[in-house]
């Protein structure tokens, strides 16, 4: 047992032993861990420029290096049905994953996060940031 | 070392004495972990009501009993610095992994989630979805 999960193993014990709630969450509901979600969209100047949603892509990737970014998960549009509520105009998602919102107001301001903002905000027409926190 | 655990192990070790592209893979990136995201985003007919956020978050929480959903985070606006790019009109935001997309289009038809949408679409006013896949 690794000791983050022995530590959630301890916690849940003692919530299923004071007969808390925490005995009803569903398995694969994964609240609490890394409760921040930093979910940002990119739209692109060229959006047909294969070339530039690759170098987009792969600027992206560089930000996982960022201590403070527990996860990272970079994805392209998915060939999902297409619906009136699915908006699929956009070119990359950036999901990201922080401990708590100071660690993700610090990112911000990282070296990594700064040079991927001035190497790759060419690329890019628009930016829409969802920032949540687990309910 | 877990099952997943000693797979990925495996996996890496392999790619390391492969010399493949894996060996500069962040360790911290989820790559290839349940590689469709798809993150929808609510906004309440009563965007003061508390109760109502709360009822659409109990609603989406009940979405995780679906075995398609490998991972649920449900949650509300984070109290992030507030910027031009950052979107915090929204209420709800439920943020989901599957396998594969298939997975994704049954899981609509999965009479959980059918109940969801009959239970709780009084409640909001706007859906917008995002379905990304790993780049």
């Amino acid at each position: 047992m690794k000791p983050t999960n022995r530590r959630k193993f301890i916690a849940t014990s003692a919530a299923l032993a004071a007969g808390t709630v925490a005995s009803a969450t569903p398995l694969n509901t994964m609240a609490n861990k890394y409760p921040v979600i930093h979910h940002v969209l990119f739209w692109l100047k060229n959006p047909s420029s294969k070339e530039d949603r690759d170098k987009l892509v792969a600027g992206v990737k560089t930000l996982a290096k960022i201590k403070l970014v527990r996860e990272l998960r970079v994805g392209v549009v998915a060939a999902t049905e297409k619906r009136d509520v699915v908006d699929n105009s956009w070119a990359v998602s950036e999901l990201m994953f922080f401990d708590n919102i100071k660690d993700q107001a610090d990112y911000q301001n990282d070296p990594i996060h700064l040079k991927f903002v001035e190497t790759c905000s060419p690329l890019w027409e628009k930016v829409v940031v969802y920032d949540a926190i687990d309910a």
